[in-house]
């Protein structure tokens, strides 16, 4: 799919079906998250894929969004990685980016993502629920399988008010 | 240009022809931007184009990567808005994704593009010279122009390194 029509096409899908994407799609959207940039290229973002119904519903219970959790097919854990990071900015921007090319290509394969920040309110709970190493916060969890439902529309500032003047 | 091939194919460019980029072909970048995902859908991101070789003799000044910005014929200063911001690391990681928009876009329109992160270790002293009202955090500055010279290849990690067991 084009590049263009997919950044202006993706939106936040809530409501998935039960079909699970296959291993081989899912692999495929982490490959893209792998080629995001990152500052000296230190790549400081790494993930966890979760399928089973048990870890999903341990994960639903730390966050109001519970039900896009429950009802997709495959959580995806972005976490930091504190052993390769050095600088706190670059590097919650990389894996912004790295979120990014995983939403885009999810969406150019025909899936549908939703990017679940609230959960991060609660990430020490949640990082010791998944007995992750010390060395990785979480910073998104990635609700992914096949859209089901209605896909809203989406809203943005028009350009103008974006663009600063000097 | 096909999502994943671009993805893939995005690489960071340090020369550039002298051939400027016209202003519908920057604006197109800056509208890929405006489509990017944020938490409760605030668009922290704002930016500034520079073109004037007077400004971006400035901007040189305060990076030891001043070359790449002199070599440029444009710069797109990307910043926070603290006005609009909510949640700091979410915030952070929008503006991350909404910079990667930008960077495949312009991959997609046969641009060359550098995020320049080191520059933001003096980002007061930048946001100074460029008056920048108050509310506003520099966060990087992406130097575009359409490539010139050698591309390098890109490294990354194997993907089995970045994925987490539970």
């Amino acid at each position: 799919m084009d590049m263009i029509e997919t950044i202006r096409k993706r939106r936040s899908v809530r409501e998935f079906s039960e079909k699970p994407p296959d291993e081989r799609t899912i692999m495929k959207t982490l490959e893209a998250a792998r080629w995001a940039p990152s500052g000296l290229n230190n790549q400081p973002w790494r993930f966890l894929v979760v399928r089973d119904t048990e870890t999903k519903e341990g994960l639903a219970g730390f966050t109001k969004y519970s039900g896009i959790i429950l009802g997709a097919p495959v959580s995806i854990i972005a976490c930091l990685d504190h052993d390769s990071s050095y600088n706190r900015d670059k590097d919650v921007m990389a894996v912004g980016a790295a979120i990014q090319n995983i939403l885009l290509c999810a969406c150019s394969l025909g899936l549908g993502t939703c990017w679940l920040g609230e959960i991060i309110n609660r990430k020490e709970e949640v990082a010791r629920y998944l007995k992750l190493a010390d060395s990785l916060e979480i910073m998104a969890v990635i609700a992914m399988g096949y859209p089901a439902g209605n896909i809203e529309d989406g809203q943005r500032k028009p350009l103008p008010e974006l663009l600063l003047e000097q």
